[in-house]
């Protein structure tokens, strides 16, 4: 088995303009916002790094994260995510994901969450 | 203004395993590789490279494309793509998002299916 540090390291990209639906006044906080703040507090293993991104432009679904990881790894676009709920499914998820080496996680240990609410995979590009 | 060689070249990744949410019988073809293969005869520009992909994961939305190309550019997710219909779309938003830098084509430059049909834009890895 290979040390995790073998692995490319990882970064959690979240869409921080999300609305999330909701109609959100222009001096509140957006629900994406408060998702990246949230997760900036988690226990995200060592090797993810937590980006802030603008509009991941999956707005009817949100909020979004991506999970990618260098050139081996598939990239994943999750959906549907609460700021409020949903902290510890991504940050189970990353781990997992952190812990593979091509980003492959198999169905059946994925978060459920993760599992009904992938709105996209892409390849490799070193595939 | 930079020559369209400067830039880097482009994959447009093509999900041939996709049903279209249609019930297709084992020994059919799938919509996905009628639309590979019809995308193998359309008039792509050089520099535009087509790849048959398994499983892009945006099953209920499909038939899905992906454009990305080199570590400068934002990598988009198109869907809900016909494969007699569409493919002239395809060609058209691949030809603009090959002239970018970034990938970023204007938005009243882009095909309308692309500007309605956005599965998810991720950024460039580069940035």
């Amino acid at each position: 088995m290979r040390e995790l540090s073998e692995f490319a390291p990882v970064e959690l990209l979240v869409c921080t303009t999300c609305r999330r639906g909701l109609p959100i006044e222009d001096d509140a906080q957006r629900p994406g916002t408060l998702l990246h703040k949230a997760l900036e507090q988690a226990d995200l293993p060592t090797g993810v790094e937590l980006k802030a991104v603008e509009c991941l432009s999956n707005c009817d679904q949100g909020c979004s994260v991506v999970l990618r990881g260098g050139p081996s790894r598939w990239t994943f676009v999750y959906e549907n995510l609460n700021e409020a709920d949903d902290v510890d499914v991504i940050v189970e998820g990353a781990t997992k994901y952190h812990a593979t080496a091509d980003g492959l996680v198999p169905w059946r240990e994925r978060p459920v969450h993760f599992r009904k609410n992938c709105a996209a995979r892409i390849p490799p590009i070193g595939a």
